[in-house]
């Protein structure tokens, strides 16, 4: 690719984008994403010609080598200058759109008639494989269903995949799909010879009003190579005879490797000039805005600044153990429309269930162009996988903005990779997931995650949650939010939950796991309960239980693994202390990764196999999600 | 839906689908899917009317309740008739897509001019919510390159979703997306007045010879109801006061609730009499096609009756520590094509990675329309998710065939809700998942699974293995094919093993862990390394340094964990004896459920980040995945 596409990569750095290689997150830059990212040295080339510090000659040379800033796949947070990480395909055309949106909403937001100060544009080059994937498909419809005019996608049409030829796989109409979609669709039949229908076509989607602009982009694979148009092209190095008959073949053949003549850099130094001034300009432009509208001008400033007003935690609200019951996804409906009047950032949406995550903004409206690009709801229809993408542009776009993307925790598995990325790009989506278990009831096995949670958990950095009540659930939205850099998964019940538990603290969440009862003395309880979620409550109950046998039990929340382990070892050991081996924990869900809590003598009581569709009491029950079911197993442990 | 769609309902059970409810299982019966899983209430009430024992007026007041066998979402293995287990949108597309692929291949080998015995079609309901996610726009694509004409997709085009009018997030042109794509696009506009126009468009797909056939059918949600037309109809039962309004509307008020009359099942009964005429003219036509055609006719037999040929497992390779070494997925492509000459079912492709996973039947063509429907090589493209969709219809066809997928581990995640419906629809796909770990080196984290086993561990049912060498990648294999309604991830090293080694043992595969090598007497080691995959030598390596310095070591191979949590409580004590608890785990992945294993006082080395991009060797020992690290590892714990 970076030699097929090599022109367009020249027209965008060189003619088409403006931004600042000396300040790479100049806000109003304009924002490109290598979708296709296995081709990461074509944006390598353009970062390091266009002046970007963080792509020196070293580095190319570097490439794909152990700690170089040049790895194998574009990651924004090792090279300056990559706005998002990609690889998996179709994941940059998501994260492109929500770039786009993050633009749109702004604008809408903020500009004046006599003050723009959001407006840029959004490019994204993709591939045969990323318009293959189904991701780029919903982020495609979605695109178009926002008219999202300023963003481009770039289609390179080379005709190869790994595998083989595209006829191999492809027989579709590409162009004709995007235009059934909503698209204004641009064919650009030969870029090689003829760099200016390229310029023209980006031309016409900058005058495009209302309609996202697909330029299909025909070329040549491994150009000037002996592979030139094959899928021998798509991957691996080019050996030494190839070089040199390449070398011939342009003309190049004494030249140094790595070798750059100047002409190139001064060439490209006309926009990296052109992008510092732009900069200034804004500058000055933002500073008149602060005077003439100061209201607005401070609320940009502070979305500038990542959006955390001093004192925001306090609006979450608190839950004493005498309010109405509510399921925790009920709790954090409140949380999220507390939080939605002190952080101007926070905007969101759920695929299709907002009323049943309950991850409505209310009177914040649906963003929706022409009518109320302002709008702080986000409707993705039945579109997970580009929510998550979605949300990781969004995330990522610099503008202060803190999505948030709902859906059921089963689906989940629709978005995985897209919230791995979160994790790997440091983008803080908050992805609230309800219907947590098979506590959701008739919805049946195909809908009751069992092995979710046990999955996410495993993902780096990622920080899943599953609240207790309301307090707690309050307590994971103040760790998800203020952690701005890593994602944050809350998984809550779709089931009224049985109290507000009297040792429950939204303030512990943040050590991940804490005592909420206990009546032993000197740290030495016969036996611990850890529970998550609504199986918390089950704890509880069996501990009264035992308790009043003369037990010495003690409870503990489990809400989040990864902040526990993080804990230093004297305050896991005071919570979970070695010489206390009989431990229960009680979470409807797989037992895999319990171990490390009970240890080798504990019990674990989840769920092994798959659910079933039934009352929620029901489905409870055959698993032994009961206090009866619970105390039995502790007692069994207690007289062992 | 129920209401809406029942029309459609009516139409194909009584006029159009060809089955015999006295024998759900006929093998070239029509295919009926509801990708729409949500309706499964229409699906139920025709199988009852049709007569499929199943489905008894008893069952149908127990919808949705604990041990019905009217579950929440239609469940192939709780209710005969149903194909299979549907719910998560456009799964059911993607099934559809692989039964129809399965009828098209075993048409194309096995009819004969004078002599067709496989001749049947495909029809799949799907909503607007299965068209918004990406799987079934991945899917339709290979519909079309297929020409899968004899796969008819009806759209319930209701224009609402749970979240209110298909208009706030819909603004695409549908049958043009489907046209672009290569189908054939029919309108019904109003069947619930003109019953005949739905019935017409059947029969132009019936005469369609080249491209699946797409026909969208305007409905009104809820008909008849007072929701009819709205958001509100799509879910939730109608209170007394609606249902009384309903009845009075169509005449209904005196009935009983559940009465059918006497008509309606005289009505469909005629389909069903002559469902049971079809199947008997089908069993003489096989009957006759036997003897003429004896060699086709036994293979047919075979597939018919699971595909699994006496003594097929011998067709296995083996290695010797001499052989020549290669990585896991150079091994299971030995494995593979050796399969292919014994197992005549055995089909399946890759995601566009075929010649990376090395999952190509070689000399068995490509399957392709007109060309080459015979041929056993699926090429997805780079469509992780539909492939794992295609493969469970295929998997559930009835037809023999053993689908394989194969792709990037890391793509486990793009399919992973495919994989879970594998497993809950008892449908025996083999995933073959290569680049496995950090170890597969330059595409850097985003390529590089660390998380994707722990997540796949936890799937109930399914069998995740790592073989460690030749001879484990052959095990695997053989469990994996041997368990048809268990499906399978065998997850392979993009590099080089170290060592095929003394020993491992196919056989031992199906225990899921086994003793590698032993020093000690007596069941007595003082430490046990436990490894998995290409860092099982790792541990081996470890072992011939501690032996040396006089320890009594043990290695044990976890190759597949729920396999060995299967075991007796006598086995697992004779590998894992719970008196020794210095052990090391040691697997380049996520380290979550290791601690089931390794104990309290064991260390597991595993990886807690993300990975990064460089040489493998690089990578290896920047997480500590060598000899030397382990051998320290093991060391400190040995004197502790």
């Amino acid at each position: 690719m970076a030699l097929g596409m090599a022109e367009v990569g020249y027209v965008l750095y060189r003619h088409a984008m403006k931004y600042n290689p000396r300040n790479h997150k100049w806000f109003n830059r304009d924002r490109f994403v290598l979708s296709a990212g296995h081709g990461c040295l074509l944006q390598y080339v353009c970062l390091h010609l266009a002046g970007f510090q963080s792509v020196q000659l070293e580095d190319l040379k570097r490439l794909c080598k152990m700690g170089s800033r040049t790895p194998g796949h574009p990651e924004n947070v090792v090279t300056e200058g990559i706005e998002v990480t990609t690889g998996p395909l179709g994941q940059g055309v998501a994260n492109a759109v929500g770039l786009a949106l993050a633009e749109a909403h702004l604008a809408a937001r903020f500009n004046k008639p006599d003050a723009v100060v959001v407006d840029h544009r959004t490019y994204c080059i993709m591939s045969d494989g990323c318009a293959m994937e189904g991701i780029s498909h919903e982020a495609a419809a979605l695109a178009a269903h926002w008219k999202l005019n300023k963003l481009t996608l770039i289609y390179d049409d080379n005709h190869n995949t790994i595998d083989g030829p595209t006829s191999l796989v492809l027989s579709e109409d590409i162009s004709a799909r995007f235009k059934s979609l909503g698209w204004n669709t641009i064919m650009v039949e030969n870029i090689h010879d003829n760099l200016s229908s390229f310029k023209e076509a980006l031309m016409a989607a900058a005058n495009e009003t209302k309609k996202p602009t697909f330029i299909r982009v025909k070329t040549l694979i491994g150009k000037l190579s002996a592979k030139e148009g094959t899928s021998k092209a798509h991957h691996g190095a080019f050996d030494e005879d190839e070089v040199k008959k390449m070398r011939e073949r342009v003309n190049w053949v004494d030249r140094d490797q790595f070798h750059v003549i100047p002409m190139v850099y001064r060439e490209m130094q006309i926009q990296t000039d052109h992008g510092e001034r732009l900069e200034k300009e804004w500058c000055s432009k933002v500073y008149n805005y602060r005077s003439k509208y100061p209201h607005e001008g401070a609320e940009l400033d502070l979305l500038l600044n990542g959006g955390l007003l001093p004192g925001w935690e306090n609006a979450l609200p608190k839950w004493s153990t005498s309010d109405p019951l509510d399921a925790t996804r009920g709790y954090s409906e409140k949380c999220l429309n507390q939080l939605a009047k002190v952080l101007p950032g926070l905007i969101g949406g759920s695929a299709d269930l907002a009323s049943s995550n309950k991850a409505y903004l209310l009177g914040y409206h649906d963003f929706s162009q022409p009518d109320s690009p302002w709008g702080r709801n986000i409707r993705y229809g039945v579109r997970e996988h580009a929510m998550a993408g979605i949300s990781n542009g969004v995330a990522l776009h610099g503008g202060g903005l803190i999505p948030f993307a709902a859906t059921f925790l089963i689906f989940s598995d629709y978005m995985k990779n897209s919230i791995r990325l979160s994790a790997l790009s440091h983008a803080g989506v908050i992805y609230i997931l309800t219907h947590d278990s098979i506590g959701l009831g008739e919805d049946g096995p195909t809908h009751q995650p069992v092995e979710q949670l046990a999955g996410l958990r495993a993902v780096p950095r990622l920080l899943a949650f599953r609240p207790a009540d309301g307090n707690e659930t309050a307590g994971s939205y103040r760790v998800a939010i203020a952690n701005r850099d890593v994602p944050s998964v809350i998984a809550l019940s779709r089931q009224k939950i049985a109290a507000n538990l009297e040792g429950t603290s939204a303030d512990e969440v943040e050590r991940g796991g804490y005592i909420v009862s206990d009546n032993s003395s000197e740290n030495k309880p016969e036996i611990i309960l850890i529970g998550t979620g609504t199986e918390l409550s089950l704890c509880e109950g069996t501990a009264k239980t035992l308790r009043q046998e003369g037990r010495r039990v003690r409870v503990v929340s489990l809400v989040c693994w990864r902040l526990f382990d993080r804990q230093p070892a004297e305050y896991k050991e005071k919570v979970l202390p070695s010489r206390v081996v009989k431990r229960v924990s009680v979470e409807a869900g797989s037992s895999v990764g319990w171990r490390e809590y009970v240890g080798v003598e504990g019990k674990v009581i989840g769920v092994e196999e798959f659910g079933a569709s039934g009352a929620y009491l029901d489905t409870f029950k055959k698993y032994g999600f009961t206090i009866d079911n619970v105390t039995k197993v502790a007692r069994s442990l207690l007289s062992e």
